[in-house]
């Protein structure tokens, strides 16, 4: 068992409802209604399609950010945040063969990404989860959880809009979006 | 299939004669005789262990490091390298806490890794394969594979020293060393 290991079963069943499911970048998944964020339970329905992904160590926030994000994060499952979305984002071959230093740049110097998050907290509470090292292929290299109450969903939709204007972003050949409710 | 994938077996069967092996800080390997770098035959024989990584994106080398790394280094399989190591390295929980900015100064402003490898180049050529963020839980974090020619054996251990003499090698909870030729 990996305790760093989180799956999303898209289906017909679970616990969130998808409310609303596209691609922004290439090619998007089959359609679901429902989404179980625990390993599915196969005599509940067919599952169209399974993402897996690991939470592990920071790849880019330094020690000054990270005390700023601790400060006001607040975490998942609070009773008032109803509202999910799972981003699955899979970055080109020009990204990941750049050096640390020069995604360190695209991300916060040129993108902003922390900055961006950060205005967003507490309302938005977020999970990465990483799949590109796994052994086997996967379709995406990030999986990203986020839940909020129905009342900061725009909030919400501001966030992605502001990340997508990124330069960052020019890197994301995969993007999609599961927006869902409980 | 994983491009990014490469296996190592360790048993009676393989290219790689085990001409040493020991474990240098926790727990050890089962002893073997042979290490085979592809998937295994089972035919061949009995595999007591296998460990896999996977090929990913630079964490720590910056753009003028890797200039420096691009302009001397050789690649594996060279007829002459007729020595190789297998070094499997855990990290313990303090050093995944850190954030980049505190991995990165421990990595080379403390403990000049890259710079130390540099010292190293051309003769010992190196690929590191990464193993903790697999979907199933993994021995170790990381495989670095190393080939040199057997007139470069002495340079290897003075390199090995020098690396498990610095800062970084304190938050190495478990290393072992397999020294193989073929």
């Amino acid at each position: 068992m990996n305790a760093r290991l989180f799956s999303f079963a898209g289906g017909v069943h679970g616990e969130w409802v998808v409310c609303g499911q596209r691609a922004v970048v290439g090619e998007g998944l089959p359609a679901v209604e429902r989404l179980s964020c625990v390993p599915a339970d196969p005599s509940a329905g067919p599952v169209a399609w399974t993402l897996h992904g690991v939470v592990s160590n920071e790849r880019y926030v330094e020690r000054a950010e990270k005390a700023k994000l601790l400060a006001v994060q607040e975490g998942l499952g609070r009773p008032e945040a109803r509202c999910a979305a799972l981003i699955p984002i899979r970055k080109n071959a020009a990204w990941w063969a750049l050096t640390q230093d020069e995604r360190r740049a695209v991300f916060e110097a040129q993108s902003h990404h922390i900055e961006i998050g950060l205005r967003y907290l507490p309302a938005i509470a977020r999970r990465l989860h990483h799949c590109r090292d796994f052994a086997e292929p996967q379709p995406f290299d990030f999986l990203t959880w986020f839940e909020f109450a129905p009342a900061h969903a725009s909030a919400f939709d501001d966030l992605l809009g502001a990340l997508r204007a990124t330069p960052e972003w020019a890197f994301v050949d995969r993007e999609v979006e599961l927006r869902l409710s409980r």
